[in-house]
């Protein structure tokens, strides 16, 4: 079964923490070690793993990706949104990340981001869980 | 057990639509709710999630990479295809999808694309397909 | 449970090949055939899949990157790296490759990379791997 998250996005562009609302999902699953995979069903908008900590990186982040492909450049898509796409398959439509105890398994500064291209819009991230055994070790 | 699809390609640089044939290998496994991983193993082509509706985001998303990453730019690998190489990194090798219901979980306007960056090849993807049990929801 | 492989990058920027170890983690698992899962737990870093044969491709790839993402542009982050945050998004902090017979599934010219953007630091790539059992195929 698929469980879905929920994002309002309020600019044409923006990074939003998912991460608590993931960790609720997992929550919900009682799965303790684990793969928790995100998938993103929209073609102009993506999901990134990136430092939570300080809000200026995601601005950079977006300022970069809006540097290397501008909203106009002459592009044959007619619906204005064009360098939304291309920036979805740059980032990417999924994310994977690792349970442990019950819990995201992230580095100090990871937060997980919903990536919005051509919001402002209502979004959702798809998310499927399933336990991994500990492995059989070998002598 | 790893299935492959196979994908001609017939020009350099080029995007094909590989969702009808995903589906086709999802359908013989039998699995109705589960994850489908979808590898590329080569080093100069890559998959991605995007507008299957409207052929021209793929033309735009191949025009950006090749303006991003020109086919020469004084390149230390000799064989003519760094290009290849970086646009594969940057797409990258992998991607998977949900399986609903025996079907691929995709938005409305997605579709999965074969990325050929060094063609026309004969190419493959490799397929391998999982069950995931639904959650066991806490109370 | 998590595997961690331990990886010291020496430069500033690097792909550091780590195939061998991960295999070496799979071989402790006792998998034959499955998906083994690689994570990386750091925010300027990223893992990829590209040419192994010519280090050449290596530098071509992490010469591009620092094309499009010059260090200094004028980044909100004030840490001296927004860079490398804004190259590990596009490159990625997962990859997972398949296991057959108990090998990775590569091809010819794949290897595995551990990507450094802001080292040189003392680095850990997270690893599960996972059985798969054979299709039921249908009639």
């Amino acid at each position: 079964m698929t469980k879905y998250i929920n994002v309002k996005t309020v600019s044409r562009t923006d990074m939003i923490d998912i991460t608590s609302q993931v960790q609720e999902v997992i929550d919900r699953t009682g799965i303790t070690d684990g793969i928790c995979y995100l998938y993103v069903p929209h073609t102009t908008a993506a999901v990134t793993i990136n430092e939570g900590a300080d809000p200026s990186v995601r601005r950079d982040i977006m300022k970069a990706l809006s540097r290397l492909i501008p909203r106009d450049a002459g592009y044959s898509h007619m619906e204005g949104n064009a360098d939304a796409h291309i920036k979805s398959s740059l980032v990417g439509s999924s994310a994977y990340v690792f349970i442990e105890k019950g819990k995201i398994l992230l580095g100090t500064w990871q937060s997980i981001f919903f990536c919005e291209f051509d919001g402002p819009r209502h979004r959702r991230v798809a998310i499927k869980a399933r336990a991994v055994r500990a492995f059989r070790s070998k002598p």
